[in-house]
């Protein structure tokens, strides 16, 4: 696309990444150029088709309720309408097969699919419109996606958690198998490296579900042993709630023995005492970003820009403090 | 049916259309001629609707999203699919007019409806199958409600806290119009009342929303009063955790200052220090009673007991003590 539009691969990249230091006319041209995946889907579709397919293989939590929901609020003015598959029970099922069957769905949004790739791009090479989000392994090419940005974030937490002179840090992982898991890992160790420090695997832990239990496990593990770390970083807030927590059984006072921090930013990142050090994602704009996505592929846009990565921002709250 | 009532065909007639002006009473005869509610609902509707309208006029947070979870893992198995209408906006919609008319939608589900009762009434006369969840105002006779237990739930609380010895006790309601307010409030009242105590109306206050920030106003004007409330009964745990951060502002302990205590039993219940005493309402529960009650309607089934109220259950935890 650089060469077709004569801008340079950096300029390209900012504007498929949506930084904002792009004159509008150079996005405009790079949009304009931009060709592909969506094209032939709508004439494949029955063209009453109102249906969007959504699919969240979880329980509508203040994490995945706030994307659907978003999802709904963005659909409805177009007079698209969300035809829901949520809930745990909703892994075990095995609906992409039958989507393109569906005189009633104009198209689908994906929500963190337990699906293998190959599948999705089964399911595009068949003409089938669909906008994945939160994707668990990393998104085929041409396959349209939006995520947050989870290594940049994760490495503005830690370059703080650095900068306040941590060094020897315990990190919680997410389940190993999901892509935001690994991003955010790689973003928790790059700041350290900078620093010299190569993060021992004694400090590092990983979990099948990031729910507040496991957090509360693994939190106990790390602050049990005999040189334990100064600081916690939990892959979600709930996780860190967890390890608030492990360390308030120990008589650690954070952030005076103890930092820790979450990501997500949800509402319990505010609700615990001390609040939170978090990054924020932006949920709602996930929503609506993964919609915009689908309106242009439905109305046979082309779209190469497939994989949008929205920004994380650093909250810095009461749990981190100096070492 | 005509025949069967004694009723003319005009009149049988006006009823099945849902026409205002027929006398109630003549209402009854025929419905109840009919077999009750629901039986000649699946007539009207395509053999091969297998849409639930879903509808939940807020964001899908940790309340509200869990219901909507509990529905469409609970319609899953029977073939059917929700029709999700979600978030704030669907607030200014007026979608249950046309409800009637698709032909992709068997039946609905409505969570707090702001719709008047009047509305309501006309849509079961118009015979659409559909269950109120959480309704918002007392639920006219004849319609399929179901809710949870909210002035047992208030009174188990109250109870537990005249029995710690408090008397001077704080009440924050929640948004006046709702019937899940009314019924709390009057649960709360009714342990102080056997104790011999008029609640003081400059012990109580009311918001439009319950929400953190609202709450936690309340909460700062009643623990401001000379002379200060022993104990914060919130209507849910959202408002509750507002309480907990006036009271921290304020340098009271909890529970050695100020008891308080939430409703619901949502996560953020127990991120917090100390963990909130609340109720617990059986949300999944109630997703799936409004599944089990929609599905006799959709297969002609007479319902009786229309109102379904389930139970709710106290919850101690370390938010409560002794006055």
């Amino acid at each position: 696309m650089a060469a077709q539009t004569g801008l340079s691969i950096a300029t390209v990249s900012r504007v498929l990444n949506g930084r904002a230091n792009v004159a509008p006319h150079t996005r405009d041209r790079v949009l304009s150029a931009m060709g592909g995946l969506g094209r032939q889907a709508p004439r494949r579709r029955g063209d009453r088709a109102t249906g969007i397919f959504v699919r969240c293989p979880y329980v509508l939590t203040d994490y995945f309720g706030l994307i659907v929901s978003a999802l709904a609020e963005a659909l409805e003015p177009h007079g698209l309408q969300v035809i829901l598959n949520a809930g745990v029970s909703a892994q075990r099922e095995r609906v992409l097969g039958e989507l393109t069957g569906r005189r009633d769905v104009a198209g689908a949004v994906l929500i963190l699919p337990p699906e293998p790739g190959a599948e999705l791009v089964r399911l595009r090479d068949r003409g089938f419109p669909f906008v994945v989000v939160d994707p668990r392994t990393p998104p085929p090419r041409n396959i349209a996606a939006v995520s947050a940005a989870h290594f940049a974030g994760a490495r503005m937490l830690t370059a703080h958690l650095v900068e306040l002179g941590h060094r020897r840090i315990g990190i919680i992982g997410g389940p190993r198998d999901w892509l935001a898991s690994e991003n955010r890992f790689a973003g928790y160790l790059s700041p350290l490296a900078d620093a010299g420090v190569l993060q021992a695997p004694e400090l590092t832990r990983f979990v099948a579900e990031p729910t507040v239990e496991l957090g509360h496990r693994a939190a106990a593990e790390l602050l049990d042993l005999p040189d334990r770390p100064t600081a916690l970083l939990a892959f979600n807030d709930k996780m860190a709630i967890g390890a608030l927590r492990a360390a308030a059984e120990r008589g650690l006072r954070v952030p005076e023995d103890l930092s820790v921090a979450g990501f997500d930013d949800i509402e319990l990142a505010e609700a615990c005492r001390p609040m939170l050090t978090t990054v924020r994602q932006p949920l709602g704009e996930m929503g609506r970003m993964a919609v915009n996505l689908l309106l242009r592929m439905l109305s046979g846009h082309r779209l190469e820009a497939l994989h949008v990565e929205l920004a994380t921002s650093l909250v810095v709250r009461g749990s981190t403090g100096p070492v």
